[in-house]
């Protein structure tokens, strides 16, 4: 997606080899029209997936998130991490973040997803894939099924993505991340038609 | 905003006199129908305000926000809460919550706010207040303006409102609950011409 591109070229922060700041548009601030066109990409791109629910989780999940529900007609629902969890009848995963180096529960009610449901996973990164592991783990435990993955930007340097698409499961991801070396972005190379990869 | 009202009848849950459960629409699954509205209404009656940015906190007031943001031509910005600080050059705040019982320290990073921002401040719930004073503390230590406060849902029987209110600031509330007692959800009684207070 190459508005994306673009932008994370021009507001990202190369902090290391695998961080990439991206608080300028993305996950502190959020620019809203960007977010807009992120949405319109997804529906996009899974148009034909039946989808009937968006799955997330808080906090930068939510925003693209929502906007991707928006454009597909269906409701968005974010998983809590566990330190705010005042719910009860949950289905909850545990997922561990290499960034953090700690293990959060996260859980979604069980009033919001349904056997029958399509569910679209979305999240704002995507490195190790410990979060969309714990999502889909969340979404199976309510017999509903995993129709799709979308990742705003893929650190296609760690394994992740790797981990998801051997599962055979349909991710896609708006701007795929190479390599953050040198201080540089390096994005993988597609041809691109209409914002879709050919 | 009758829509909201009628939303928070039917899917509204009063759990006691103090609490009301919006876990279907609001704060955990999300009617992006709804939030575009709410987005909507929020930049009608901020309209004249002269808004360059919208401030809100994670995790719940990231979708109001964001669709605000849209409807009025601004980036958003959420605070981060303590656990999730990664970031350095903040402005920090601590804000105290009853329902939890803990305080949590609240931040935005300097690159955000500008001296010359005009503010709007949305959340999705007003209780005690504190989070919005938490804000409102955050905003003034940019030197920046808060031009309004936008509420989704007031709980006009605790004390909040009239706090912030009495500061001179001008305060928008989309429903403003006076009771929950009886497990009955009372709205305050105002005419409304087009969704705005007469």
């Amino acid at each position: 997606m190459q508005l994306l591109k673009e932008k994370i070229r021009k507001e990202g922060k190369v902090v290391s080899n695998q961080i990439l700041k991206v608080d300028a548009f993305l996950n502190h601030q959020i620019d809203p029209i960007l977010m807009q066109e992120i949405g319109k990409e997804f529906a996009k791109r899974f148009r034909n997936a039946g989808i009937t629910k968006i799955v997330t989780i808080e906090s930068s999940g939510i925003a693209p998130a929502m906007m991707t529900a928006l454009m597909m007609n269906v409701k968005a629902v974010f998983a809590r991490k566990s330190k705010s969890l005042t719910l009860q009848h949950v289905y909850m995963a545990k997922v561990y973040s290499f960034t953090k180096q700690e293990t959060n529960e996260i859980a979604i009610g069980q009033d919001h997803l349904a056997a029958d449901d399509r569910v679209l996973i979305i999240d704002d990164f995507l490195a190790n894939g410990q979060a969309a592991l714990g999502l889909i783990n969340v979404v199976e435990q309510a017999g509903a099924t995993v129709a799709g993955i979308g990742i705003v930007i893929e650190k296609a340097f760690q394994e992740g993505g790797e981990k998801l698409r051997e599962t055979g499961l349909h991710v896609e991801s708006l701007a795929k991340i190479t390599s953050l070396e040198n201080g540089m972005v390096t994005f993988e190379e597609h041809a691109e038609v209409g914002g879709i990869k050919s």
